[in-house]
């Protein structure tokens, strides 16, 4: 697999704490999460200020951190974000682009040659020049946010039309495609070419479209949610690493329904802590029971009864 | 069963269309869903206007309006609302309590004879009389709304104290007990007596939590939902009427989580129409089906992969 997309340095207040300088970034979240599926080749830019130590934490688990490029003399990506009390709303306090601004992606021929592509959130433009450097991928996702689908859709739209499969939030498909219902909004987008549409719903969970399925899954419930910060990353990854896992044989409805699963497991780790100081000491065993758990809290045995048609009088 | 709470006119505004005057209130599209399961007792106050054929529409599929009591001179209770574009937001243009005002809610014997018993939104402490004079009841449940918490919150805890099952939407929850987190709500409310608790999600679905298990099933997905109007209390209709069926038996988990799921079903019908337009003439193999689509929505096979644990050079 490669990933393209923000590696950063996050400082993060929540009602249960704060960091003021801890890694993240769309592909660190997005590599700790499919590393467990098979090796994940990164690509995006530093500065001076990242340290070998956290070059080692993108390494967990094999992770390929040779197409990451230390920008001499430039700075790491930085975000500054609170969250509300019930943690459903967040802030941005400052986003400083730094080594970004300059970013054009280096591929390296491992990169390129992955059979499967995640083109994190960044610039729709960029994420096209990637994707037309991946001539070999077999599956293509990608994310985005509200800021492209304002000020670049007909990029964002081109990006779309070449890749298999969309995750957004809900709230962006439907600002994407003018359509109040997701539903709809879903089947758009798969008209445009993709043929997976995953909606993410923040903390209720996340819904997968395809063309002959409709698949939902609730967010794993926790009472210590503590940093949500990388969960939606955090859950491609899972979903992808999954889906990666299977390219040689058929993408089919259960091997997509089990990637969603493995992502919500795996995001639902991610939040329990800062960062990704939870999920790089994950083990396999803890995200199988949490599949179980899911499984389990989603199941029903439909018991029917006799129900009443008319007046019975 | 019995149901006390409003019985109205609405008028509704969606993006779909728009009603002047229909048959509403939370006891009427309870009792439509209820009505599927066994007989249901209406108790609430209607004015000189609530016609002959009204009061037939409510009494659909055999539900006892004896207890309605036609206020001499009185007008029925009104309420105007208007939804946004995406159906998540409505605003209340227009309140009229009319005959609510003086409602003191009087009970046949019949009414306070049922085994099961729903308290649907009204002031806490005509909830709390009438779960006084049903003595009987074997399951209660309620359901609130946000004024009551602002303005009558000691009130209302009594009557939670009072009950079996709470039904409230996730924001309520949170704003009751003061706790950002809905399960640890969820626990707090089950701490103060009641031994069911559903946090209902909107367009998201709705979740099941009691001393030992935790449920969620999503909202069915449609393309075209016209009017959400009455959701809520048509889907409490499906879930107590599934429990009432079930009440000399064991209240187990399975039950519980059938019952999420008729609620849903035909909660999901509701939504289909303005008003009770559609849950007036559904029938019993429609919501047999749906509750087939839920399970087939929700459902996956988890298949394990092995999942990798260190750098595997």
């Amino acid at each position: 697999m490669t990933v393209v997309g923000s590696i950063a340095f996050d400082a993060v207040r929540t009602p249960f704490g704060e960091r003021e300088r801890m890694l993240g970034g769309a592909a660190t979240h997005f590599a700790l999460a499919a590393s467990f599926f098979d090796t994940v080749h990164v690509v995006g830019p530093v500065g001076d200020d990242f340290t070998d130590e956290d070059l080692a934490v993108l390494a967990t688990r094999g992770t390929d951190v040779s197409d990451v490029e230390r920008v001499a003399g430039g700075k790491t990506f930085f975000w500054r974000g609170e969250y509300g009390w019930d943690l459903n709303t967040r802030e941005t306090i400052d986003t400083q682009l730094n080594v970004f601004e300059q970013f054009q992606p280096k591929l390296s021929e491992a990169s390129k040659a992955a059979d499967v592509l995640f083109l994190a959130n960044i610039q729709p433009e960029l994420q096209l020049e990637v994707r037309e450097q991946c001539t070999g991928a077999r599956f293509v996702a990608m994310d985005s946010m509200n800021l492209w689908i304002e000020i670049a859709r007909d990029a964002l739209v081109k990006v779309i039309e070449r890749v298999d499969c969309v995750i957004l939030n809900d709230a962006e498909l439907r600002q994407l495609t003018e359509r109040p219902n997701v539903l709809t909004a879903a089947r758009e987008v798969i008209g445009w070419g993709p043929s997976v549409v995953v909606a993410k719903q923040g903390g209720y969970g996340a819904a997968l479209v395809t063309a002959e399925d409709f698949f939902n899954i609730p967010a794993f419930p926790m009472e210590d949610v503590i940093d949500p910060t990388g969960a939606g990353d955090t859950f491609a990854g899972g979903f992808v690493g999954y889906v990666a896992r299977n390219v040689d044989r058929a993408i089919d409805r259960n091997v997509l329904r089990n990637a969603m699963a493995y992502g919500t497991a795996i995001a639902s780790y991610n939040v329990e802590e800062f960062g990704v100081e939870r999920v790089v000491r994950l083990r396999p065993e803890e995200i199988d029971a949490r599949i179980e758990d899911l499984r389990a809290l989603t199941h029903f045995e439909p018991s029917p009864l006799d129900l009443r048609t008319e007046t019975p009088r």
